[in-house]
């Protein structure tokens, strides 16, 4: 079959203490420290995947470019990969992607050939101490370097950038209810490519952080892919005004487009001499916003803006990562209520569940965000656009 | 001024124990036990209140019809009103409204002649334990009968239908903001007028009972006007389906509305032999419903109906009021992981503020609901027709 | 090895609908409908099981009865077994038990031979939409007459009253930490098995129903093994009083020694024409009782008694099993802000790691309950006197 | 009577923008940029107050020396005060107190003369939109430099540093049941002058943050009269382990007394080369601590301790106040999932209710904490000794 892999030299950085197990399985927590050397390749001899018994093979329909894929290919000064976090090159890249059941596993319950689904991307065990005690998302041995059984989809484990997908029949959820929704199956399995990312958002805001309250202020800082998610969530949960910021102009667009009440570019802004912090005041009548998403990985700046515009009582949801340290000014956690919360991954909790309903239902419509669509054949076009980050989201089809 | 007043006589039915309190005051907790023979008077000769240091007067530009106002007039067959609650009578009714502030006392902060507003209808003192602990909704000192300070308005204090009506600042919420959403301030104060009985549903659902996570099926029992408010705001807040049950074929129509994807009538229903909860069933695809309103008062009724329907984990918020015992089968609740939240009033928590950005967003639209205007004049015309009950709500202005 | 197992005749009561998965699996779901005849035998022949890949082999060390694991040997005059819900028949009893690991399959991380454990009873998938979404206590391949893979331990799978038993490493939890606490093995383990029952109370008042803040009122209906659970942990938990409702002298006593303020016999007191409620609201000073623990099982005896003593913002967890209807005035609910939550099970959400961690700190010492030990030898002796309930918790040892 | 009070120049420094409310009425938001050169003065004619029709006097019979007391008194190089925050001089200090109520305004409920008693330090309006709607402590007519009604007792307002002290009624709580705990009013008086802090701590760990399940590793940093509460709540609320740190040998001496399993001196530990965090990893067997209350005010220190010791879902309360920025590192909230919750004050959510119900039932016994005991008369003594900061808790009686 075809699939499109990312491969690179394993090299460990001089200096970067890397632990026996990750010289062993090559499955590295920090991928930034090892891989060189990048490139993406689409062979067209891999061979089909065979599910295993508790798994499923999944006929690819549509798969997204993530931020992270492109972060895979792109290098800093040393032709090391930006990608900072867990993989195992060979992979076959892909994890926001839908498709059609084609086998089952023995052991495979409440699926059937012919299914249409989505998957979780996080591999995770479901019988560590952070498993059957709190989270899937912080599975042990997802992250484990000597595990090789678990992981992350597209990242240590064949993703779905290719004809044939196997995920564990677990983390599969059906999106046959989408069909009616969006009328053709075409249409269906895009919105079905997007359930994961916009389960991360979904995960942040409201399984991580409670919500908010319908008729809430909420800030949303960053219009990629997670940032837009979790504006039409906010719209869909009733958000009383929904702020965002952002500096590309075609991700201004599809903020308003999802559900944005007020977009504004920050550098524009800072041309005016005026900062986020003063809009959000202004727009709030000088209330704040009750509920702000981080979604910018960019806590430098958005974080002293957020401490200048937080309502009493307010919630701060982080997802954008940034491996940093910045400064925080606790007192305003005290003078305004103030609660933060970390939030990462979207398994567990119905996160996928929930999504896949409000799609059904029509509440939020993730398609409009998808600004480029490709032929599997043409991923390197694909990429080649990636990387001038003009787009919302680029679709791969088979 | 105006002033449309309930009469009724001081009759303590034999038999039942009123305290030395209520002799005293004629504040009585259980107004069926007590009042006979009540009169609907619109006097023409009323004097205008005069606000204290604490309180406003507001010019009354829109006041609704509520089921106890109809309550008040309707009688057993030995001539007791129904309205089982706390009532002091002769007053000026009318509890849902809005209108223009004429008058602000001397030490009243933040509102000046000119400013829109609403009030809350329950006069809660603020310092009893349950309020300086707890919940206003659960005031002591409202609830007493020696108290003549606080109670709720347009029960025990004079009340909205009239052209004024004083309020302490501290009840009153600004609604500048419906004007821009409604363009003009007629449709403005239509929509201030719904306030109130909308914060009901929005506390039983988001406070009491912590609200649905986005996507949830929702169920609500019975479309008056809390009912309505109930579907209106599962809708901005993100149900997943909403589920509504209703008797009336004008309230069902408005059921669908203000967002009712599936509304039936439980009467027709059952002549074909089908039971709500199997619609559930049907509806939600086996899962049941996540949230159950209960705005029907009807517990007989509705909860063997919810028993079978709930999903596993599912909650109930109950509003409707029912003083009878019925039979509940609490397996159901811990083989499903069910939780029942009891729910009364609207006071607090912002629950208004949040109800006012909601109509302002548009997110909801409560002026859909009213399905007649009568002039303050005509009252006795409104009420004629309220004891019909062929509405959504009735509106009465100047 | 020796192993404790009950037998029993396959014989659905006449007019019980019987599903095709039931009949052919013997795994029912409502034992008291289809199992006649029961008989406790002691094989000393019985083969020591294999642990699977993922599973551990424990050597027992401690042992107690169960309510469930007596009413498996009770009958009704129809000679059908008391014991309303899922088993299969034969099988090794016992599942409130700790012991040490003798064995590991070759997939098992994090536990090796010499470890003390105890188990969780309820073998959960973690893949079903309610292990993967909610809660592993509604696992709905457990209560699947067609999965033999799970079930509950000791009711549709081999049990501990054995020499050994076999459990997936996934339920089981180290109690290494009670060593120290204990300063023998042998109370450690006596500790070790009383794990499990605790946990069915920790849960319910912890994680389902969020618990109480510190200097809360807390009544815990019946002090059975889990009654008395509820008042150790309501004690450790910062409860300001505790006040225990018991028909048996032996558990009042227990009670009181467990934590208990204020222990009641409800026969008594009724003899004095004093109701529960009453003495409740007498020790809280009229203010009701802020968390209520049904652990009786007798909700058309003890709910009207909650109703009447429950405080404002009060909470009630039902953990009692009682398959029939009673009544309940919700208007009570409403007026003092009233919340139930059913509860079932105890896995997930770190319930048996919080327990094992409150023995080891000495927080709870449950050991003080065990009023009876006998050797496994013994068991028929153990079972005769279980039958009189004249105990605390009996504990069977090697 | 007497009272000691505290007089300072009204001298805004160079430079500091201070607002026309604050020039005329003298509160001031940021104390230690108007006021110097403070002076201690006991007064013996000091005028009895006389209650409002809302208030009650009382006979005040143990007050505490609060951190907020020395910093009136202690002053940089340039003779300013260092407490930083709201303040109006001269003032009698004093607010962590207890005392007999003497006399009742009109309009008073539920209190009468000979009961005893405490008070809330903030004197919040009830009536602003925090206080409507959120949270009396966040309470704008408190803060705000124009409103004379409301501010901080001991602060703003005439505190208890004297022979009586005027409260409004609603601020009260009552505290006779202390008496039966402590055998003596002297001793009842004692704990109840301590119902204060301790419930700053409350309010931080379980209303703000919503405490931690029993079983839970708690770290509390700094151990101060506020962090000796904490420790003493936690052990009262189930934690598993304490771990404190200190670097007073007074205060670890109490840390020990009131509850703490582990007490470390951070300078010790420095010396030799380990680290807080690696303690707690050390005691918590790698695990890290589920809970941490930072009550040292000294973030750049403590947070980044915290966030290498923080467990899987961990909680940190932040009640130390410093007005600086410090680095955080917001991965850790992500890859840890952490939540972080600011908090101030300790009015509402009966805070003080509980509190008093802990000490009632001799879940904690924050006398332990008095170290050191003066008389009204020896007030200048008291503070000579308090500057040396060699005490838990100085308290002065009449």
């Amino acid at each position: 079959m075809r699939a499109a892999l990312v491969y690179a030299n394993f090299a460990p950085r001089p200096g970067y203490k890397i632990s026996q197990d990750e010289l062993r399985t090559h499955k590295v927590r920090e991928g930034s420290k090892v891989w060189r050397n990048p490139k993406l390749v689409l062979r067209t001899d891999y061979p089909v995947p065979e599910p295993k018994p508790d798994e499923i093979l999944i006929r690819v329909k549509a798969v997204g470019i993530c931020g992270s894929d492109i972060h895979f290919l792109e290098t800093d000064e040393e032709g090391y990969i930006i990608y900072p976090g867990l993989t195992r090159f060979p992979v076959v890249i892909g994890h926001e992607f839908s498709g059609v059941v084609e086998k089952v596993g023995a052991n495979v319950r409440g699926l059937k050939p012919g299914d249409m689904v989505t998957s979780e991307e996080m591999f995770w065990c479901g019988e560590c101490d952070a498993c059957r005690g709190i989270d899937f998302n912080h599975c042990i041995r997802l992250n484990d370097p000597a595990d090789l059984e678990f992981g992350e989809l597209g990242f240590t484990h064949d993703g779905a950038m290719a004809d044939y997908v196997v995920v564990k029949a677990k983390y599969a959820w059906k999106i046959n209810s989408l069909l009616e929704r969006y009328g053709s199956e075409d249409r269906a399995f895009e919105a079905g490519s997007l359930v994961e990312p916009t389960s991360v958002a979904y995960h942040a805001m409201f399984t991580r952080a409670g919500g908010f309250k319908p008729g809430s202020y909420v800030v949303v800082w960053g219009a990629g892919p997670i940032g837009l998610a979790a504006i039409a969530l906010a719209k869909a949960a009733g958000a009383g005004k929904i702020i965002a910021f952002e500096v590309s102009p075609v991700r201004r667009e599809l903020a308003k487009k999802v559900g944005a009440d007020y977009v504004f570019n920050p550098v524009e802004l800072e041309k005016n001499g005026v900062q986020p912090w003063e809009k959000i005041l202004e727009v709030t009548d000088g209330q704040g916003a009750d509920f702000h998403v981080e979604a910018a990985g960019a806590p430098q700046y958005t974080l002293p803006q957020i401490q200048r515009s937080i309502a009493i009582d307010g919630k701060i949801t982080w997802i954008g990562r940034a491996p940093k340290e910045v400064p925080i000014y606790l007192e305003v956690f005290q003078v305004r209520r103030g609660q933060l919360f970390g939030s990462q991954g979207h398994s567990g909790f119905r996160n996928f569940g929930n999504v896949i309903r409000l799609m059904a239902a029509g509440r939020i419509d993730m398609t409009q965000v998808i600004t480029s669509k490709f032929k599997l054949d043409e991923v390197h076009k694909a990429f080649e656009r990636a990387h001038q980050r003009i787009d919302g989201k680029i679709t791969i089809k088979p």
